[in-house]
């Protein structure tokens, strides 16, 4: 617990080894099944740990917003998907985009942007059709065929537009459990996904690639059929959500936000953190009998920090307190001014929260939402 | 829906006027009641938005964090509450702080603190007992005699700290409906206030203060009874939550999230917005038959914003994307393209989320979060 004496507010913690492997298995597990690795970025957001994809080999990524792929353009990244339905509102700088690296991919689900976005264009571009499989945020639902044919008939029309395939993501599978049912899922939604391709096939269009996303997915599934293309993102770092999913083991969790203790409450079994919402998200997941638990509290150990500690849960954030259950056993580990981590329930928000990370030899990795000082 | 064109994603909007209202409202009530106003700026983290604070009369202030309160320092705050149990990590720079300004007030719970804290300090400085009448997020509990008692001792043994009085944050509340029962509410977590106090008097501790704080009592209690302080916060914006709660109307509500519209779902009344739990946080609230809703949906007006639509909700938040549920009637009036408002679930998660306002005039107002850059 007197590690890292230098760290005196909550602090997102990196093992970069972790994240290095994650990258590695993921990168090696696309190559041996035969489709495209293009990894979401906005899990990290930060060009330092592109470059660790690079080392991997990666060549493509992708984003989800305007501002993030003009920062990893900026960074030298030329083959970019934006992975969110086109905002009208950003078509200039969508424009000014295409016209700086040469392989921009977007997606499209409506004729009418089509149509727009292809009159701000100078010059080609690859578009895909954004695919509902069910999990009903965003996108043409799979089996609209009006729909599906009139976008691809607007893309068809439109003489910058290059329609590329259908890309669609997944996203019931954060709520399934294990293995058997993440597989099932995924093969339901791919069935879905193939029948919209069937469909404009019948139409002629044909040689449409299909694009998944999810991290549980990716993680799990053991022959992605005849997907050409996954872009997970969460995976380099992992976190309590994909744990329970069971998309992960406790020692491919790359990330822990260390927190100074404040305060124990003996009586009721709890330990008071600097760390709240502000820091971990709002975001939970279930903890052994507790329905919601704001991630997972685990001791720091001599080489990072250790498994999850057995029936130990994150009770509730306010704006920058938590408040943690554990054991008596483990309580009487924590000490008052030492510092507890917690695994988090969705790593991709805590990156976002806390703007940067430092490794566990200490070392501060930038992301594009840190400030030009170092502000600890 | 042609307003502001100049933002092109999505915008923290800030009434000013309603704002400043609510400031006054508040100075007032608590000026006609005879209590000190201390408002907290966790909501605002604005050195501007202090100005307005200075303008209605407030001299003192809460913050959340010691880096808050260094911003304040720098910004001619001269006696600022720390209203979070002392981090011992952070001891070097509240010690700094206590030289720099001449009424810095902290929290403390444990006895073993008071002596870390009186052994940095060169000067005296005021503390407060952090009391949990019943919340149990931390201090130290209204009835623990022993504990009070040890505290206050170890307080009255250290040359450099002075007992100002008791303070507790009545967090129930948040879950309260209606003037009924948050005063109810109100009354009883102040009746343990109370006791601890006369415990403490019985063995000699005179004089001791009383410091309260949540926006729902502070807004809807007509009688603060013998309480010495009140330290609000919210109230300067407001939310969905507190207009669920009762605790403000519809045209108090001084904030709104401007999202871009990406795609509208007519078979499921739906609209997808550009604006997510990176925008808004995932704090939500119930909306009608909902009990589940991420803020409340609102049309731009030509004045602002209006009233929160009826029937409508926010189903879902994911990294950067929102859905939104509104009538037929309704969503006919949104387009893509176009902007629409989200009245957040919690304005301070939404303001450090967003990091600076923009003014219906289009003003921009910074925050102690927003860079050195314009980020937009």
């Amino acid at each position: 617990m007197t590690q890292f004496p230098q760290f005196t507010r909550p602090t997102l913690l990196l093992d970069e080894r972790r994240c290095r492997q994650n990258i590695e298995r993921m990168a090696h597990k696309a190559h041996c099944l035969g489709v495209y690795f293009r990894p979401h970025f906005k899990t990290h957001q930060s060009a330092e740990i592109g470059g660790w994809f690079r080392d991997a080999g990666v060549r493509a990524c992708t984003v989800s917003s305007v501002t993030m792929a003009a920062y990893f353009a900026d960074n030298g990244w030329d083959d970019i998907t934006i992975a969110f339905s086109i905002n009208l509102r950003e078509l200039p700088l969508i424009a000014a985009l295409a016209r700086r690296i040469p392989h921009l991919n977007l997606l499209l689900e409506s004729p009418a942007i089509a149509e727009e976005l292809d009159g701000v264009l100078d010059a080609p571009l690859a578009v895909w059709l954004k695919i509902d499989c069910g999990y009903h945020r965003t996108g043409i639902a799979y089996d609209n065929m009006v729909l599906l044919e009139n976008t691809a008939e607007a893309i068809r029309r439109s003489p910058n537009l290059h329609l590329k395939g259908l890309l669609s993501h997944f996203g019931d599978s954060y709520h399934a459990q294990g293995k058997a049912e993440v597989t099932g899922l995924y093969h339901d939604n791919l069935n879905r996904l193939r029948q919209a391709r069937q469909r404009l096939h019948t139409v002629g269009y044909n040689d449409l690639a299909l694009s998944i996303g999810d991290t549980p997915s990716c993680s799990l599934v053991d022959d992605f059929g005849d997907v050409d293309e996954i872009r997970p993102g969460n995976f380099i770092f992992y976190d309590s959500t994909q744990l329970m999913i069971g998309a992960c083991a406790p020692d491919e969790i790359a990330v822990a936000l260390a927190c100074p203790v404040t305060a124990l409450h003996p009586e009721r079994s709890e330990a008071v953190l600097y760390g709240g919402a502000i820091h971990l998200s709002k975001d939970h997941q279930p903890a052994g009998e507790h329905p919601v638990s704001y991630g997972l509290p685990a001791l720091l150990s001599e080489t990072g920090w250790g498994s999850p500690l057995p029936g130990g849960w994150v009770r509730s954030l306010s704006q920058e307190h938590g408040v943690v259950g554990l054991s008596a056993q483990d309580l009487a580990k924590v000490q008052v001014g030492g510092l507890l981590c917690v695994l988090p329930s969705h790593s991709c928000l805590a990156l976002q929260a806390m703007r940067e990370l430092h490794t566990l030899a200490g070392r501060r990795i930038r992301t594009m939402l840190s400030g030009d000082v170092d502000e600890r």
